[in-house]
């Protein structure tokens, strides 16, 4: 209930071994252990919300150190007064008068900061019976508005512009939720082309998918090869994607590109640093004659960056991630800010729990902001679904929207133990090896 | 020697209860307690380099972890490799496949990155028998250049324009050398107005210095006041800059700096996010009419943002930072693309250590790259120098060149031990109270 405080926040590193089989390889992560540092908040009423931030291994133990940074700040509040006026809330956290410093909103802490909020989110969902997403369109607009920090997006969205844009979304609102419950939110797949995946591999690529992702980058010649092969499995009808992971510089990035132009990809996700604004606004105006858009997001830290992307239309494609921004309250800023530029959302999925948490915003975007599938899709990859409590569902190649309370967070608590790095038996066995 | 192994890397956490005495207090960061995180690495021959990056207190902790987890990458490695391909080594630590995540090349594991790195060159500086700026200046343009990683910075400045900005630079370059011992460089004080300090404590304004900043952003009235009563204390003649700590939103930043235009501020300091670099770009354009000029820098968290900075004129004075960004390696780079770009470098210093280590930087921009002392200064703030072995040196309110060699990295063994969070003596003591 809304008078629940929180008494307890723990923190776990857990780490999948998915470097042994070059899932998620590209041209940039070429051995990524996924992992998480996984938050479990209690109240004193015996209630627990879960909040994970995706990682790649090393370095989690440095997120966990932030985590429990951050707890001080956490607990002793109550869940009503922390959802009764979040906006203060998600500025406690993110504004703290010494702990700023280390970021802002960026890198580690923010991170950090995801986790915490994103099991905030959950125990709030749960405490109203509700999954994530119903909860977001039930919710009315003023209060939604009410999560936003709109600090440092003012000028190019306001309070009452993000409240027009929820009011009208509330037009037609009920028939797209039943679209939703019944036919679901259109996705793609990258579990078909890592870096690291041999011929045979690649041409496994699952016929159940309409929309392909390629991971490119490391060399050229190789990425003609592997794009011709995905493109004739796939057929000319199919869509397809690519993918660099920040590999390139401006210049080389519209070289390539322009080489790769004859399979017909939709877009280039990640040509160049995730910080460089200008840059994939050269590549943006470069590429758009050859009919191919720049996406990019899963590394953009925060809603500043997002929105100067927008500004700049530096990219075609918004890519927001669950764990990286400042959960949904930040997400929130975004979707807004995407629907004002009229720039579509396709969300970063993968990992561990990337799915689980980002289909609950895309719901919500789809259901209460955008209104719109053109050009709209989130992306899946079918690893480690098996470790979470509520695992997304898959059919026809669109997510189903999940029905249990919270945010999907939940993980296995075999999981957690196995997992958890270094002391779990799966960690302990691979050392023994 | 070069041929020495790098054995041990520790680091530790030392903190001052600045907050105790409202030193340090602005806009944004109201009761920050001056920390560093600070790194030993020692080799098989005995020789000890020294590193050291800036924080507020809280935090420190996470910083100090995400040292550690960057150690395993330079524990074995000879000085000699190090060096002779800096670059390399660079790239190994802002690049590793998994940690690189958790970034990239900013926050916490870019700030440990740099506290790593400033040892390194402490360690090779100390190797050579000469002060870091001295090292620097001696350096072949073509070694220096290849400290530099120009990933993502190539379409505002390549290797080859690099090389010939030094190779131009060496002209005259024996005279400025001179000219810098005899004369040192010009500095600005910012102790003389923190956003906590009582009117009596305004009014105690140096009379030894030429140039001041005041911190502004927290209250209008007030700032105007404050505003007044120090450009009365200074007088017409001296320099005037004002620093809100990114208080601001965009117009917000416009309205309230054209409020104090009529105190004649050479610069506005970090009106708004650290990270919007359109939004500096539109404070620069509308404050260019009154003669007020944007200066940012000290939270620009790597060299592909201070590359748009540049690109979009959204700052007129660049404010590279000794600890934030990637050490003397990605320094450089911001020297090199500002000469390019023609906007003079004002460093920012202060806190624990900053000026210690960032007048060797300005030094060897003076002497080797800009060539140019107009509009051009470093920040100087009089605090905690006595915890260090060989202090900055100011005569005339300008920074005398320091002569031991090293980077000035190294503090007092007696500062970090009483000094050290939670356990020394300094701090028990302050529990007990």
């Amino acid at each position: 209930s809304m008078k629940e405080t929180i008494i307890k926040v723990t923190v776990s590193d857990v780490r999948f071994p998915t470097s042994l089989e070059q899932h998620g390889s590209d041209a940039m992560h070429n051995d990524p252990d996924y992992s998480v540092a996984y938050v479990v908040i209690e109240t004193d009423r015996g209630s627990r919300g879960y909040g994970l931030t995706f990682t790649l291994g090393k370095g989690t133990e440095i997120v966990v150190c932030a985590v429990e940074a951050l707890s001080a700040l956490v607990v002793g509040k109550a869940l009503g007064d922390i959802v009764g006026d979040f906006r203060s809330f998600y500025r406690l956290l993110t504004s703290d008068g010494q702990m700023r410093w280390i970021g802002p909103e960026k890198g580690v802490i923010h991170l950090a900061t995801a986790a915490v909020l994103n099991a905030v989110w959950d125990l709030w969902a749960k405490a109203e019976g509700k999954p994530l997403w119903k909860l977001l369109v039930d919710m009315d607009p003023k209060q939604l508005v009410s999560c936003i920090d709109f600090r440092y997006i003012t000028d190019a969205l306001t309070e009452e512009e993000a409240l027009d844009i929820l009011l009208k979304g509330q037009e037609g609102r009920q028939a797209r939720e039943e679209q939703m419950l019944s036919e679901g939110y259109p996705a793609y797949t990258t579990s078909c082309a890592w870096i690291g995946y041999t011929d045979p591999q690649l041409k496994q690529v699952p016929c159940s998918w309409y929309r392909f992702k390629v991971k490119v980058g490391a060399d050229l010649q190789d990425d003609i090869r592997r794009c011709r092969l995905i493109r004739e499995t796939i057929g000319p009808d199919n869509t397809l994607m690519i993918d660099a992971n920040q590999r390139w510089d401006v210049g080389e990035a519209i070289d390539w590109v322009t080489r790769l132009a004859e399979f017909k990809p939709l877009w280039i996700e990640e040509p160049t640093s995730p910080d460089d604004i200008l840059g994939h606004a050269t590549i943006s105006k470069a590429l758009a004659p050859l009919g191919i858009g720049v996406a990019t997001g899963e590394q953009c830290h925060n809603r500043v960056m997002f929105k100067q992307l927008l500004q700049a239309s530096a990219l075609q494609f918004v890519q927001i991630d669950s764990c990286r921004l400042g959960s949904v309250n930040e997400n929130l800023a975004v979707l807004l800010m995407a629907c004002k530029f009229q720039v579509p959302v396709c969300p970063h999925a993968g990992g561990v729990g990337l799915c689980e948490l980002v289909q609950h915003l895309i719901l919500f975007d789809y259901i209460s902001v955008s209104a719109s599938l053109h050009n709209r899709m989130c992306e899946y990859v079918d690893h480690l679904h098996e470790h979470f409590k509520s695992p997304v569902l898959i059919r026809d190649a669109c997510y189903m929207p999940p029905k249990d309370p919270g945010y999907s967070t939940e993980m296995k608590e075999e999981s957690v133990r196995k997992y958890h790095y270094p002391q779990g038996e799966v960690w302990q066995g691979l050392r023994n090896q």
